[in-house]
């Protein structure tokens, strides 16, 4: 026998429909959740009901954002002529978490995957189509996944934009910085051979 | 920079706050939530607050429950000999998985701990001892944790239930079952072999 308990099922099954929470997981969170004040679950529901109704797609980059024009796209100091495009909103916080980028972005929402019958017509292609219009842009920076439908995307728009006029250029494969090279797998290897750099 | 979404960060950090969720978990959850219909969060809100609000502890076992008396403790089919005293109210759902358990519960909600200042008085032994008064209960099986804090509240309650004749006994310690003795501590093994039955 299981528990009966409704309200505590219905979190639980809650939990454990978000990404990587299993049953027993979802059990430890929901517990958590009863052993504190209730201002807390009150705060927690006040947050998820906010977020997904406060945020959207910025209408220029596609990521999400509170105003109309996400803050990236609104600011004056950045460079717009470099966009990099990435195949999901997350990936625009894990390249400014590097400081190193001061260009654009542009997200895809998902990648060309023809066995989830997801083809270009669903990615927000002809959004950055548009944004290519008005002769701003020199380079675009394909920074979807290293798989073979993230390389598949970044192909077709590369073929896309190179009669434009546009740089197209592909984040660099290698060895993660930080690794053992004995567990580095022997496609990364050839392929950070290839790129070597003199030194 | 990071994103500067404040309901994205508030729903970021909401989910931060549950134990076991480290900070890139936490975005990886909160975009989760963007990336589903709007109803989805409501639904979500709506577990969190129901859930909080409608349960509260069983006046007899202390265990969870959204009605005045649990359903265990209101099973008429239950032994009412025989009582589980366990630390926490999941534990209460770990017992009934097994199928094996027949009896009642009771919630502590802690243990014996002078470090963390929670002391005999801090836990719901009052209310077990209430629960003794009858002369009903023939047996309490002590199932806190194997830990020092686990075993001292379960020595402690023992030589206060004995001199009222009610046999107290302990969860067997040995060897998990499905395990390798070649990862079993050197105490756990000591204590299985103490233990060890004829066959």
């Amino acid at each position: 026998m299981a528990n009966n308990i409704v309200p505590l099922n219905e979190l639980i099954s809650q939990f454990e429909r978000l990404p990587g929470i299993g049953r027993k997981t979802a059990q430890r969170l929901a517990y958590n959740i009863l052993e504190q004040p209730p201002e807390r679950a009150e705060k927690f529901a006040e947050a998820l009901v906010n977020a997904r109704r406060k945020i959207h797609f910025c209408k220029v980059c596609q990521a999400f954002t509170d105003t109309e024009v996400c803050g990236i796209c609104a600011d004056e100091t950045r460079d717009k002529t470099v966009i990099c495009v990435v195949a999901e909103p997350k990936d625009v916080m894990a390249f400014e978490r590097t400081r190193e980028f001061n260009g654009l972005y542009h997200v895809l929402h998902g990648v060309i995957s023809p066995l989830d019958s997801v083809g270009p017509d669903q990615l927000r292609i002809k959004e950055l189509m548009a944004r290519l219009g008005s002769g701003e842009v020199k380079e675009l920076i394909m920074a979807t996944n290293p798989t073979v439908e993230g390389e598949a995307t970044a192909s077709y728009i590369s073929r896309l934009v190179k009669p434009m006029g546009i740089k197209v250029s592909r984040l660099a494969y290698g060895i993660p910085v930080g690794s053992d090279l004995e567990y580095a797998d022997e496609f990364t290897l050839a392929r950070a051979l290839e790129g070597r750099n003199e030194i």
